[in-house]
């Protein structure tokens, strides 16, 4: 816990109430989404620019490192504490700073919701394209930190490709303005990306311009059954290779099925209570289901039958059970409600979810699926994958007892199987979770050693105390 | 001129042939696009990566600072030679090294013509989005370096938006790679985009793995007059705030036009040489005409009307003059040819054109025009105007006698009036064309110090000798 005299100037800077030690909130930050817990020194709530920057000054003068954080809903350990640090929460850092739907922009403090942007553009005709599985409560300022995507990606892109520009104070605290407010900028160093996925090593960013873009009219579900994952993974190599670009294309194994159809049914009671369709999302699939492709496609009402057809034609196939469509809003609401519940209902298969987030090229997803298969097999776990499959993007879940001592040595050589199975299919360590202090024992297996002593290198100039988020991104 | 000694080293590591000494060579690379010259100390055409990688450690070793060219398209004087220097030319590592239409991607050397890629593209249905009006001739090295963009932008994006990964050798010979093959990365720091755009200061770009996109089935232009720059500026906001994106959305002011009436005489000899259609790109504009916009939609055949009944609805209104469509291939060749010959093409009104890239928001483009439009009167200089107004991005070309310096003097005013006036309109210097020698005294305008601080910070850690293109990009 900070020492009073030091915790005394944290609060004549932010009000007492602002900078906290009590126990309950020590607690409550102690731990994001990953498993594993680090009580801070204290927990420190800023509301403007100017505080961050008080905030960080403060800092250096007591050498105390800072674990940002937005919602603690990242999966890699990137907001766990480290130990010693204070955690500096952008929750009250919430405003709308600018709506600017002429521009197609927004300023946002980095402790806005997500999805917030994304409906407050919905009320000028505009979205915010990227729609990270977390988006319900993730703040957009860990969105930045990680450059999170999610399902609208394989249409759209993900974080960084909707950053105009970024306020933000690095950990030196020099305060930072980076890019602009319009839609081309070639002027200085891109230093809006180079912070964007950085994972608040570099700079805690205080203020985003968002890029918005005009929302599609209508959105259109299917949902298809395979006989076998080599199936579904065949037809998203179709898919991906003619010209409809879908706005999801989302892959879950059986293991993920059997998760939704056990959540399901909470889905369903609350839908039954609040009388709408009883449809749950793995209910009613075809006998013999093994893998099943949850599609999307978007734009003007009078294109969709167009992009559908091209669509299913792409889907059909060697393996195809069955292929949906024409499922109600309530319907549709349902399937995304359970897919984006995955994360957290595999939790019933095993108490511990090592949460991989590999990427492969899209011709080689159905490689990658095979090996971990044959992994699971192996190393006798159960392995749940499911993800963004037109992005060659999968979220491998290795379920285990944290108790077991030999099941956990098996996930250990299974995890670094993985590994060097993605990166030898010319893929990479993580598509939008980051590297947090989860993955970085792995970098140096995908990063020259050149390269990555820059990474450091560059993290020198802009924080040389090495306070901000340290024992994160890099390894050691 | 070298000493012998010294080009002796480069001659064993590239051969004789490969680093040039030779007075019409020297001459040859003593300029690029923009006005003034400089006789370099040698010029070097490495042909791969370990060769660049080569000349980079002798250029160390000697003290020689190296200014990297692509086509030397630039106006910026990026590819100017410094005093001292030696040219690193890439037009020998022209290779494409990969073509991989099942993951939309290609690897390309930096010498390859950025036309090229996007031909070679189109035969698998796919396309390089990027096309700058330089782009039968610019090399996509020269385009990262610059993080080019082109009429497209407005709907596909810019350079910086369409690489994976890059191969490079930083200012102090490390080799570096970065990102990697996957549409999404969150693995290392994003050195890719830190890398487009540095103008050659960084690190010197070895190979792009570029993102190529489904190309669109077809595309069609609609040329409209208007009768004032308000009327078209307006039009322009109007398309901007309707939710169908134009491929290309350009501003042509009353000069630009008379520059392409003049210019366009020589396309039509051609034309008809080519026993093709006379359409001239000027030809025919309605009377009172002052402004035109060339505006095209790209997409599905079936949805080409939609769209084109969306702009046609958004570009009516006051001081609206003719709108046409219904071009033939060849006209709409034409058109564009014309268009991108407007570079060109203006320098028949004054010998020296003082060329400006500025972007502001869309919805301030018509402010933007009437102040320039102000500044020509007041300071007396023919003032053309055109460019991507879609992105809010104008190439404003103060045509000038170097020899008159009056003028010149004036002209240094007007400038200086003009960067002002677009920040204060919340835009930025540049939105294409860069930096390089040409404006980097007026990035202390836009860059806040500690910002401008930490980029120079930046480049020390890649290039601490500073022998990479210096005296570009940012100011001294």
């Amino acid at each position: 816990m900070l020492p009073p005299a030091i915790l005394a100037e944290f609060a004549a800077l932010l009000g007492t109430e602002r900078a906290r030690t009590d126990a309950d909130t020590l607690a409550l930050y102690a731990q994001d989404e990953t498993p594993g817990r680090c009580t801070p020194e204290a927990v420190l709530f800023p509301s403007s620019h100017e505080q961050v920057a008080g905030c960080v000054r403060l800092a250096l003068k007591h050498k105390l490192p800072i674990t940002p954080r937005g919602a603690g809903s990242g999966n890699v350990g990137g907001a766990q504490p480290t130990p010693g640090s204070v955690v500096l929460s952008f929750e009250c850092m919430n405003r709308i700073v600018e709506f600017d739907p002429a521009n197609r922009l927004i300023v946002v403090e980095p402790g806005v919701v997500t999805q917030d942007i994304d409906r407050l553009a919905r009320t000028a005709g505009l979205m915010y394209a990227p729609d990270p599985g977390s988006g319900a409560y993730s703040r957009i300022g860990g969105n930045l930190a990680m450059n999170a995507a999610g399902p609208r990606a394989v249409k759209y892109g993900v974080t960084r490709d909707h950053v105009l520009g970024l306020r933000a104070v690095a950990g030196d605290g020099r305060e930072l303005r980076t890019g602009g407010r319009t839609s081309k900028y070639a002027t200085g160093y891109d230093l809006t990306r180079l912070l964007i996925g950085s994972e608040g090593t570099l700079a805690l960013i205080t203020e985003a311009t968002l890029k918005l873009m005009p929302a599609p009219e209508r959105t259109v579900s299917l949902r298809v059954c395979y006989a076998s994952d080599t199936a579904a993974c065949a037809a998203v190599q179709r898919i991906m290779q003619q010209p409809v670009v879908p706005s999801a294309l989302e892959f879950m194994d059986r293991r993920s099925i059997e998760a939704i159809t056990e959540y399901g049914v909470s889905v369903e009671a609350n839908v039954m209570r609040s009388g709408r369709s009883q449809f749950g999302a793995a209910e009613g699939l075809a006998p013999g289901t093994e893998a099943v492709l949850m599609v999307e496609a978007d734009g003007p009402a009078e294109d969709i039958p167009r992009q559908i057809a091209a669509l299913e034609n792409a889907l059909r196939g060697d393996g195809l059970l069955e292929l949906q469509t024409g499922f109600t809003p309530a319907e549709i609401q349902n399937l995304w409600t359970a897919r984006k519940s995955l994360s957290h209902a595999v939790k019933k298969i095993a108490p511990l979810k090592i949460n991989e987030d590999v990427v492969v090229p899209v011709s080689r997803l159905a490689e990658l699926v095979a090996a971990i298969d044959a992994m699971g097999t192996l190393h006798r776990l159960p392995i749940v994958s499911f993800g963004h499959a037109g992005n060659g993007n999968l979220h491998v879940n290795l379920m285990v007892h944290p108790d077991d001592e030999d099941e956990m040595a098996r996930a250990e050589t299974c995890l670094r199987e993985l590994v060097e199975t993605v990166l030898r299919l010319g893929g990479t360590l993580s598509g939008e979770h980051g590297i947090g202090t989860k993955k970085r024992q792995f970098l140096p297996l995908e990063i020259e050693p050149d390269t990555l002593t820059l990474m450091r290198e560059l993290r020198r100039v802009f924080d040389p105390q090495g306070i901000l988020n340290p024992g994160k991104k890099l390894p050691d």
